[in-house]
């Protein structure tokens, strides 16, 4: 018996035009709700049915449980008062992309699968090489290419996996070193215990006095390990860290990278999108000589979670170390050697249609568009950098080089936790913190597509009032 | 100076409305385009500007570009004509479930990031077990406990890196040998490989004469691998293959896994669903003697990918498999233990809000909705496997157990192929090839959203005039 759906097309443009509305007047309101959840542990599941319908219910019976159920344990990562971690831009334009994609629901697993979904990405990576002045190494018309990866510790993984297998054959996993800076992203460390290697193979590298990591310290721990029979084959170097958007020294630590033969990938989730503008450019720095490269668009470049890109100087090891054809993905284009299959890019096999929505975004806002949001971040980041320099109780712990300020209150670690905890329980605004040297700081990062100065005048208040 | 971006919400409100009609018209049309997008390689970025644009460009302009671009280069998932691969259904209430979610833009990386996030996919995992009978050592209240992943593949990744967490300290790396039968999918070597084993250490248990593993020669295998000193730590058995839904005998490979302390990991990645239907529960047979399992409603529960449910009865393994924590991801539920940190079960860290779609799907359509639907799909097959079955150019080559209809022409491999390809470039239909037995075979999925007894009819009289 054919089943009778209960949304027909009809139905779901009324639902799908309801949906919009209900996500703009959201966006609308947005600066007026509590940015950090405030429930209880449970209280979002008491709030649910134990078992789930045996009857289908009406559409809107359901929507008005988003309002009444799901809205309270939302903490709200589109607020302009959200200043916590990095930003997640979920731009108008991007959503639509979002939505468009999931309406086509087109697997891009092959290319033979959707031409579209796999070309519009290679091209998407290639404008994204023009657009931040990114090195043609990177370029998918010679030996390297960018995908679209769900985020940066995916990149981290499958780097960690092609320098793994540029290793193999000569050396045995046990011998294996990887190196990251102390403050090098939790990602490193999560790669290389998926990579089947254990924590002490990943050398945490000590830092300069800028959180910047220190290439001669990562020399001489090389040099040590070669001494002992183990084999450097990774280094993760970070291009803005999440504590302070420190810069480790690229070029120098490529010239290590070479004299020891390991394989390079620079992190620059966060920072590497700045360089959309001339004068950011500095975080490119270094980067032809390196073998991957990872940035997210969504986080700092108005497209919504998830849109990571993922660059490498050389596909074949990446390719070589994911690649795994049954019978049942053969095709003839595959086979032809012509296309890209981006699963052999990455971790799974299925994959969304990512591309749409930077394709929207870069076009609607342009290389202009895209430069002045940046720019716009950067200066109210400083904007709050000279007031709280300035200001009694508390001091600027790292340089703000980009859009997150890292300062801390003078009165220790414990007046540090409790000025964060008032701001995020007034509602206001929200914003975590970090340790660095040993100490608890704050971290404001500004970033949210909907911010305004007004808004960081108002953290600005908030932290003044709590000092 | 603040960023004046060129979508403001009114215009999203408009914007919106239109992508919403977009995707209507084009779910009212799809019938009637060809299934398998006939472009040649390079032909959609042919199509594109080889720069990024550097003014902003007008929305009317990009949307036009969709049908003018992209278009010709998308195969066509959703239509009713697609029998390829298996489904990927995207119901109208999972787009809607995916717009709400982009239009949050909540990172569900800890608890506390969105507490709502969270608490509503433990709670989509549990009324999953209850819709589909599975066993109670898979609830969040006990010891083990579900979440949502993007792919079975990426289930079958953290089960490797679980199994292989339980059997550190004991064993080496490369002691290790993991199973799976001939006919597993390809995600259980990529997982092996991942994991940082080689291919040799995944051993490929014969299969019967309806292509499912044999307990026997699984134990004998593993007695052998223990005599030579290599440790069996992880099986991966199917409920329902790729090629012929096949189902591998749970019961008697948990037997086998418990007298030699593997890890049994099952993967029902397609067929898993269908146990919503009483009469089809034989999918969860053994199951309650698992470790891990998988299944993805984002192939035939109407929800749109990605959506694969991860279930595991002791969730320590794994979450200290996985489990990484900085400074800066540290908070006060999260220290407290009360709550879930589903970063802690995945390889990345940020997290869409994928349960908003399943909990509309499930509500929107109950018990009984899902149940009806999963049941047309297998009546639809029967009846072409009876056609099939009938004809004289044709022969099925394993049973219909589900939705998957495997036949040949008898004409030998290259017949197969002539039909397969002669149908797929017709554009009326799409469907894919495997090999069974050492012959090409074809499959016939039926499982799209839309697919009514007409569209199969249609498949039939394509099949029947190329035989």
């Amino acid at each position: 018996m054919p089943y009778e759906p209960p949304m027909d097309v009809d139905e779901f443009r009324r639902a799908g035009h309801a949906m919009i509305d209900w996500i703009a007047d959201y966006w609308s309101d947005l600066e007026h709700r509590p940015v950090l959840s405030p429930v209880e542990p449970g209280s979002i599941r008491h709030a649910l049915p134990t078992a789930p319908p045996e009857q289908p219910e009406a559409w809107a019976s359901i929507v008005a449980d988003v309002d009444e159920i799901v809205m309270p344990g939302i903490t709200h990562w589109q607020s302009p008062n959200f200043f916590a971690y990095f930003p997640a831009n979920a731009s108008p334009e991007s959503v639509l992309g979002e939505l468009l994609s999931a309406g086509l629901g087109v697997q891009g697993m092959l290319w033979a699968t959707s031409p579209a979904c796999t070309e519009l990405e290679t091209h998407m990576c290639d404008w994204m090489l023009d657009l931040l002045g990114l090195p043609d190494r990177f370029r998918s018309s010679g030996p390297g290419g960018g995908t679209i990866l769900d985020s940066a510790s995916s990149g981290a993984l499958v780097a960690v996996l092609a320098a793994r297998e540029r290793a193999a054959g000569q050396w045995r996993m046990n011998e294996l070193v990887a190196y990251a800076s102390e403050h090098a992203h939790s990602s490193a460390l999560k790669a290389i215990k998926i990579a089947g290697l254990l924590p002490e193979q990943l050398r945490l590298v000590p830092t300069d006095d800028e959180h910047a990591l220190d290439p001669d310290a990562l020399r001489a721990l090389m040099r040590d390990d070669l001494i002992e029979d183990r084999r450097p084959f990774f280094v993760q170097a970070t291009a803005g860290t999440t504590s302070s958007t420190a810069f480790d020294p690229i070029e120098a630590i490529a010239d290590v990278c070479k004299d020891y033969g390991a394989w390079l990938h620079v992190d620059a989730a966060f920072a590497g999108v700045a360089a959309v503008a001339p004068e950011f450019r500095f975080v490119n720095d270094g980067l032809h000589r390196v073998d991957s490269y990872t940035l997210n668009p969504h986080k700092w470049l108005l497209t919504n979670f998830d849109c990571s890109m993922f660059w490498v100087a050389d596909r074949q090891p990446l390719n070589a170390a994911l690649s795994v054809t049954p019978e049942y993905l053969r095709n003839a284009a595959s086979d032809g050697g012509a296309v890209i299959d981006y699963r052999d890019w990455q971790i799974p096999l299925g994959r969304r249609f990512r591309a749409l929505k930077l394709w929207f975004v870069i076009r609607s806002h342009g290389a202009e568009g895209l430069r002045a949001f940046v720019r716009s971040h950067v200066e109210m980041a400083q904007g709050l950098h000279r007031r709280l320099d300035t200001h009694d109780a508390y001091e600027i712990v790292a340089p703000t080089r980009l859009s997150l300020v890292t300062f801390r209150h003078v009165g220790g670690d414990a007046e540090n936790e409790r000025v964060r905890d008032a701001i995020n329980e007034s509602g206001r605004a929200y914003l975590t913190h970090t340790v660095l040297d040993g100490r608890t700081v704050l971290r404001a990062a500004i970033g949210a597509v909907r911010t305004e100065p007004r808004h960081v005048d108002e953290l600005f208040a908030l932290l003044d009032q709590h000092a």
